[in-house]
C-alpha cells in the first residue's frame, strides 16, 4: 500500500530535508517517527528536497508499507513521535503509481524579506533581512523575464546535480506587504539554490543598483558567476508541490 | 535627557519583560545593551510588562541619561549588543515629563490561535493551538459585552497587584484568517493575565460549549474561579501602547 503525507516543518534547526549521517534532518526525524508507528522500517520519498534553514509549509512524501493503520493513526502517531518543529498534516492512500516527486506538475516557493533598517527580532527564523529600501514593483517587473521555459544556468548552484538546466517558471510575483517584500514563484521544478539565487539577483534591482533589464541579461548569459549572491535560507519556505486532480490529494496540493 | 525607544522581542526564551535574579528577561538584556552604549548604568521603564513567552511588537520604554549619543547610535549600538531575539526599532528624545507607562492612553494586544486538528510546526512560537473548530463570529459577538468600562475581576490573575479591577476596553475583535483565529483588543490598561483569561473564556464559546451570553455573565459575576482557564502565552503579542500625538512619537504608537 502506498501512502502520501503532507508535512509542515520549521527548517531552522535542521541540516535540511535529506537524511545525513552528521546531523538532524527532517527526513530522518520523519522516518524515525513513521517507523515507530509502523513497528518496521519506513523510508519516504519527497516532492522536493530543501536546504538547511529552509522551511516546509506543505512538503509531500510517499512511502510503501504492508502495515495496516487507519489514516488518523499515521498522522497522530507520527506527530506524537516527531520533534515540535515537524508535523504531519494529513495522510492519504494513493494508487501504487503515485510518486511524490515524479507525479508533481509544479512546485511553489515563497521568499519573505523584512525590508527595514533594523534587523528582525520577532519572526527572525522566517525572514531574510534587507536594510536598504527595495522597490518591489521594479523587482516584479524585472522578474517577469524569467517566466516561461528557459535555461536557468545563471541561477544554478555549482553543486546542482540536475541533468540539465531547463526549467519552466509558471509564475513569479514580487509584492510589498508593509515592511515585508514577498516573492512567490511556481515552476515545474527547480535547480539547486534556484529560488535563493533569483532572489539574490532581484535584490540589487530592488535597491536600484541594477536596472530591471539586468535579470533578462543574466538569464541569457547563463553565467552563475555574474549573477547576485545566494539569498539567506531563512526567508525561504517550500509552499508545496501541485499534483493533477485525479490523484485525489488535498486541495492545497492539487491543481 | 529623556529618551524613548521602540522595542521588538520574541518572548519565547525569556522569563518575561521584568528584570529577575533567576533568569533571562527582556528588560535586563536591554539595560545591559544600553549601559554598554552609554558606558554607564541605564535603567528603563516600560509601557506594559509582559509575561514569559509573550512577544513584543512595539514595546515602548523611556530612560534618563546625561550621555550624548545621536539617536542612530542608541538604536544601532543597542541592537548590536542585544541577543537576536530583541531589537531596538527607533529612538526619540522626549520632554522630561513623558513617561512610557503613565503617558500611554491605551495598549493593544493581539492573540493568534492556530485552529486545526494538527499542532503547529511552523510558527509554533507565535500561536496557541486549538484543535476543535472555532466559530469566530460567535466569539466576536460574545466579546462585545466586554467593551466599555467594567470591573474585570472575572479575568484577573490571582497574582495581579493592581489597586482596582476597573479597566476600559476600547475595542475587541475576533476574526478568522484561514486556519487562524485572531483576537485583537485595545484597552486603557490591562490587569495581569487579562487578555489570556478573556481568550480562555472565549474559546469555550467558540467551541460551542458555552453560549455567547456566558461572557457577559462572567463579567457581571466578577468571579475568576468560574471563568475559562488562562490561554497559552505563545499566542500573545503586545502590539504596543498609544500616546497622545503631542508627544511626537512614531505613528505606530501615536493616537
Amino acid at each position: 500500500m502506498r501512502i502520501a503525507l503532507g508535512i509542515e516543518y520549521d527548517g531552522t534547526d535542521f541540516l535540511g530535508w535529506q537524511r545525513l549521517s552528521h546531523g538532524a534532518s527532517v527526513q530522518a526525524s520523519l522516518e524515525q517517527a513513521l517507523s515507530f508507528v509502523a513497528a518496521q522500517a519506513i523510508e519516504v520519498t519527497c516532492a522536493g528536497r530543501t536546504d538547511a534553514g529552509v522551511h516546509g509549509r506543505c512538503q509531500v512524501v510517499h512511502f510503501d508499507t504492508g502495515v495496516q493503520r487507519d489514516l488518523r493513526g499515521w498522522v497522530l502517531g507520527a506527530c506524537s513521535n516527531l520533534p515540535t518543529s515537524v508535523a504531519v498534516l494529513w495522510a492519504k492512500v494513493t494508487p501504487d503509481d503515485f510518486h511524490a516527486r515524479f507525479s508533481a506538475r509544479s512546485r511553489r516557493y515563497r521568499y519573505t524579506i523584512l525590508n527595514r533598517g533594523i534587523r528582525p527580532a520577532l519572526d527572525a527564523r522566517y525572514v531574510a533581512w534587507e536594510r536598504l529600501p527595495l522597490d518591489a514593483e521594479q523587482m516584479h517587473a524585472a522578474a517577469q523575464a524569467l517566466i516561461g521555459e528557459h535555461d536557468f544556468s545563471a541561477f544554478r548552484a555549482l553543486s546542482c546535480q540536475a541533468a540539465h538546466a531547463r526549467r519552466e517558471v509558471k509564475s513569479l510575483s514580487v509584492r510589498r506587504a508593509g515592511e515585508q517584500v514577498i516573492v512567490e514563484i511556481e515552476a515545474n521544478a527547480f535547480l539547486h539554490h534556484m529560488v535563493r539565487n533569483i532572489v539574490g539577483s532581484l535584490l540589487p534591482v530592488g535597491r536600484g543598483e541594477q536596472p530591471a533589464a539586468w535579470i533578462a541579461e543574466l538569464l541569457a548569459g547563463r553565467n552563475r558567476e555574474v549573477a547576485g549572491p545566494t539569498a539567506a535560507a531563512s526567508g525561504l519556505a517550500f509552499i508545496g508541490p501541485r499534483y493533477p486532480r485525479h490523484w485525489g490529494l488535498p486541495q492545497e496540493v492539487s491543481e
